[in-house]
């Protein structure tokens, strides 16, 4: 067992907790083997976070924060940005433990329901206000309201990638994500922008 | 405590597992508590499921039973089929919990992954076989093949249910169901049948 203090510690404990929640789910994984992956005492442990509540909120609290960094790349067409912020998010999901424990038990609701219904409630906030940019720029031609289009795209993604855990460990996410960007840019953006943005999704996804 | 024998018995307790399964997920959900909900001996339990993976096993199979009985709905429209479907399956999702506590765990992984991937292989391709009809009849018209359509309905279909259960406890399944359609309509159906299946998707969701 090593020790090291405060915000580090805090660090150390968050990394080895999604990687208990990654594999085990909420439920199973257990304080103790948490503090043991973490190779910290359970009193030290206890010290940083009270209960395994207390983990997993900050797991999801720091899964939202690399998400939502991911999501504002620049970009000057506002579903450009929203397609390289996919990409980012893709990448994230494949190799950052954090983000895939922080969705994974977020999605088993429950206990953390309040938690997760506000990452989602944010994360369609921010996807609505680009679909506002992108028809107001004429990028986007359609019926849908930006509220609709933001709450369609969100679950969209989220299926595609859990669907996507659940046939082949993530190994076809970067094709599958394309697809939905395909779906999406036939349904929604205006003729004018549709060839440029499938040469995006093509490109950030090749 | 009652105790009814056979394949009676085994309905009640894939009725009361799906309950606790669907309130406490898969790790948190008990034996005894399962017993309990069923009103049966856990003697009498464990003569029908040897073990809590059996019991879920069980709620999945009579899931995908259910969720497929749904998919079958006849109409001489492929699309108008798929459409009618998933209003089928919504309201499997709102009022059966064999289903939805089928979906939960299915979702859940770990234990149950085999069987999750296997459900998800069969209804994409069910999926497939409409989209290959709906091709092959004109009604829709598209660059992507039959199986990456397939291959991302289901997803969308999931991850839509999946939030609208985080943000409203489904209280929001119909619109958003209708959302998704509307995006998929415009996306993949041939601009000759559009107006059609967008009044069909309209009524279903009425």
């Amino acid at each position: 067992m090593h020790d090291v203090g405060g915000a580090g510690r805090r660090d150390v404990i968050v990394e080895a907790a999604a990687v208990e929640f990654d594999r085990d789910g909420y439920a199973t994984a257990s304080i103790a083997g948490i503090a043991r992956a973490a190779g910290v005492s359970q009193g030290s442990l206890h010290r940083s976070f009270p209960t395994k509540h207390a983990v997993a909120l900050a797991v999801i609290d720091e899964q939202n924060a690399r998400t939502f960094a991911a999501m504002s790349a620049g970009d000057p067409s506002p579903i450009g940005t929203l397609v390289r912020a996919s990409r980012g998010i893709a990448d994230l999901l494949m190799r950052d433990v954090v983000v895939r424990a922080g969705i994974r038990i977020s999605l088993e609701h429950g206990v953390l329901a309040q938690q997760t219904a506000s990452f989602y409630e944010q994360w369609i906030a921010g996807v609505v206000d680009v679909f506002r940019l992108a028809i107001a720029s004429g990028e986007v031609s359609t019926d849908l309201t930006p509220e609709a289009l933001g709450g369609t795209v969100v679950p969209y993604f989220t299926g595609v990638q859990l669907v996507s855990n659940v046939r082949s460990g993530r190994a076809d996410l970067l094709p599958v994500v394309a697809t939905m960007w395909r779906v999406l840019v036939h349904a929604v953006v205006d003729r004018a922008h549709r060839e440029r943005l499938l040469r995006v999704v093509d490109d950030v996804f090749a």
